[in-house]
């Protein structure tokens, strides 16, 4: 059940003095109930404390109790599953195949984590016995603070990846939850909440605070004993976050993801042979009514004898289709304003907006892309910009102006690939994931995805937030230089307790030592 | 033969309008010769650009490639061994023994990254081919800014670790020279440029900027082209180039190593029963005339019954030993200052200073060095500060009023081991590294070594700047989704032609796919 409480360090509370607020379906906008309270500033410290007070323990605790910690929350949520769905589905107003298939996603990356606890060897042990016995493990850095999204209600909120990859890591989390879907949000954390008490693990090691105003992620940043944040968002407020973070007298890790324009490039051959290219590019930028990170913002393609008919078939294809509305009236406003803003703009875009559903597509020069740095603004929504190039020369232009993204696209047939070295080598400096088929929106959950890229995409291109690796923002390497057996950590102990992989001199082995 | 030039961007400039400098040898306080050059605003434009324009081509460059250009290196350094010795000892004052250990130093590190890169599993290639087909790589981030060490004038310098870790990695760079050795760096600047000719490696890529102003390091962390830097030295240089590298519209990374109090604590029966501990710890301390990151600031000994004559036999050791002078006028008088200081404070500290050899030794009790956090700044010379405690608790109440550290360092018998557990969880949660023999100085470097620690030790505790895995401070991630097989980098190719370890669907393998 959904009460509006915040989860402080393990105690559900409830004070009824602090301003509250609601949540709102972005259908029907109608309110919905209950209300839910702001977190109070000194429910912010109290979390902070408790997180803290029992980091030592939980860094302590063994691989297999975070795996089995892990399991008891799928658990927990499966079995509420019902409720959490209703709730998704009203906060978000977003259809039950997505609902139900970002609850499985949700489940799936969790199954990831267990995975990487059970195998252990993410902790990469190295040992090191000739002259000072030397032996490196990672070690999780501390609590961590995860803001919640607004456009992945689970799979990037309060069970989301940034939260679970910071639990299996050994960090105690704190969700700031996101406003617009607090009520999924509450119900995950109860999930999280009854898995903690059902292993026995403290239960001050995970909180779960609401609120709409920018100052309970600004305390919870700024606050001594926060040692990393994980957010997915917009850049103004994930730039802010990582400012705040910086500014500190001791600065803190940020791994803010905020957003891309996900070029594709249609090279000649490509552009003329391919006639599923219209039906692919306008289901990926209408997908999720246009609102995830990896939406396609502009299609660059090379046309050098103005023949292409992709642009009215997008046209056409994107006229027709039915959307959902965006998930919160604030998201629809700001996008709307884009979409007038670029269409009364002198930047040579000529912009189609179609009223059956509000999607939009732009259309603009290479030259006149090259000359506006402002046309490669994202634009959260619906709405993708073709850029129309005589050559694979104005493409290269083009990718030269970009600025870090998530992924870009090049789409080719084998008879354009003999062409593509230029433009490969200048769209790989600028991206974190390059593909070659398909479209950018999908991201697949495993060690090989790369999710993340050069700034602004994200606060941090060495890291990925999507992925087993996304482990690895929560930990740091300690050496240990002669240590008695028994004070190891196990993963290091000459036995080899866990059978884990370890670098023992220069050798990849599971053997003792 | 030392001109005095800069090395901009593959052209040794000698610009006769600018500023000139000197350097000194400490022990004479006699000005050296040749004039050193500043680095003028224009050569600063133009080294970045160089290095920039440079940097796809050095990326795109084969580890074997890269392999032998630091084999080259090698042998020009050895080559020219004479010349670089003797400007080391007339820059430094330093012994015969440490110029050569240093210099022998410096070729074994870049040794390590040889190996590093002709075994290329660094690289961590990892395929994933269930699903969508994901491949995932490093790859460099671009040109990078090193700043030389003032007291490792080899080994933390211009052919230091930072610079060849991030050439092994596939990044121009440009040194910034610390002006204390501009002699002994400019010659090891001529073997890097000497191997990039007789390797045929584009000149471009490595420049070499002297000068005394802050302005040179300020413009090129600033410059939008420069992606990653690398400092060890002050905690007030690191932190100023961190907030001006965060304050850049792209933020970029900052590894500034900027000292650690490397703290010791001996426990109660260790303390009674080991005869060797002072002599151990006032060879420790007085090291290089302590100019050391690793030099143990203070020794937290546990003495309940006050019975220890540790503290004596320390006094009579360093009252006779033979230092050489520090390197540089500055650092003597900074180091004098602060002894002067401490020993006109108020905090409880008795200072014992050294007429003979300018070391100092502190002490003061536990109760007195909590209560005084000013107690805990490094003081960076032949000094340290005895901490006398009554249990293993008030040691416990120490170590929680550390900041990070580099290093700590905990001497205890079999019988004290058994009450460890609290003190080595606190300790562990300030470090990178934790030593139970020995002393902290002595940095050897593999795989297993951590050298950085949580924040002030360093801005980014996530990793080393000592060892084979300092190469990860320059490289991020990047995946190819259904890449055709000859646009993959040769790394994630299917016939895996270099025959590196990769992570095939989750298992480890040098096979082809």
């Amino acid at each position: 059940m959904i009460t509006g409480q915040n989860l402080v360090g393990g105690l559900w509370e409830s004070i009824t003095t602090e301003a509250c607020f609601q949540t709102m379906n972005p259908k029907t906008k109608e309110y919905l109930t209950p209300l839910f309270q702001e977190a109070s500033t000194e429910q912010i410290e109290q979390a902070t404390l408790r997180a803290s007070g029992v980091s030592e323990i939980y860094a302590a605790t063994s691989f297999e109790k975070r795996a089995h910690f892990l399991k008891i929350i799928q658990e927990e949520i499966k079995q509420n599953s019902v409720e959490i769905l209703a709730a998704y589905q009203e906060e978000s107003a977003l259809p039950e195949g997505r609902a139900k298939g970002e609850l499985q996603r949700t489940l799936d990356q969790i199954e990831r984590f267990i995975e990487v606890l059970e195998d252990g060897s993410f902790s990469q042990a190295t040992l090191h016995t000739n002259g000072p016995d030397l032996r490196k493990i990672l070690v999780p850095i501390g609590p961590v603070v995860v803001f919640g999204a607004s456009n992945f209600p689970l799979a990037f909120s309060t069970a989301g990846g940034d939260t679970i990859s910071a639990l299996a890591a050994g960090c105690p989390v704190i969700v700031k939850g996101h406003p617009y879907h607090a009520g999924t949000s509450e119900l995950m954390a109860q999930a999280i909440h009854s898995a903690l008490k059902k292993t026995g693990l403290p239960l001050e090691l995970f909180s779960h605070l609401g609120g709409e105003s920018h100052q309970i992620g600004s305390q919870l940043v700024r606050h001594p004993l926060i040692k990393g944040v994980g957010f997915t968002g917009s850049f103004t407020g994930g730039k802010a976050l990582y400012d705040l973070a910086q500014k500190r007298s001791e600065p803190i890790p940020v791994f803010a993801e905020m957003g891309s324009i996900n070029p594709i490039f249609i090279l000649e051959n490509k552009l003329k042979t391919d006639e599923n290219l219209a039906a692919d590019l306008s289901v990926s930028i209408t997908l999720g009514t246009g609102q995830f990170c990896t939406n396609p913002g502009i299609i660059v393609i090379c046309d050098s004898s103005n023949e292409s008919s992709l642009v009215e078939e997008i046209k056409n294809k994107m006229a027709t289709m039915e959307l959902p509305p965006m998930v919160h009236s604030n998201i629809e406003a700001r996008y709307k304003k884009q979409i007038t803003h670029l269409s009364s703009s002198n930047s040579g875009v000529q912009v189609h907006l179609f009223n059956e559903n509000d999607s939009a597509l732009g259309v603009v020069s290479g030259a006149d892309f090259i000359e506006s740095p402002l046309l490669s603004e994202e634009v959260f929504g619906p709405f993708s910009l073709v850029v129309q190039c005589h050559s694979i020369d104005e493409m290269v232009n083009v990718a030269q102006v970009l600025k870090g993204q998530l992924t870009a696209t090049i789409l080719s047939t084998t008879e354009d690939q003999h062409n593509l070295k230029i433009l490969l080598t200048k769209v790989q400096a600028k991206v974190g994931r390059i593909l070659f088929e398909g479209v950018p929106t999908g991201v697949a959950v495993n060690q090989a995805m790369q999710h993340g890229g050069p700034f602004p995409a994200t606060t941090d291109s060495r890291f990925t937030s999507v992925g087993s690796d996304a482990i690895y923002r929560w930990l740091r390497p300690i050496a240990f230089q002669d240590c008695p057996d028994f004070l190891l950590p196990v993963t290091l102990q000459n036995k080899n307790p866990l059978g884990i992989l370890r670098n023992v001199n220069g050798i990849l082995t599971t053997n003792a030592l």
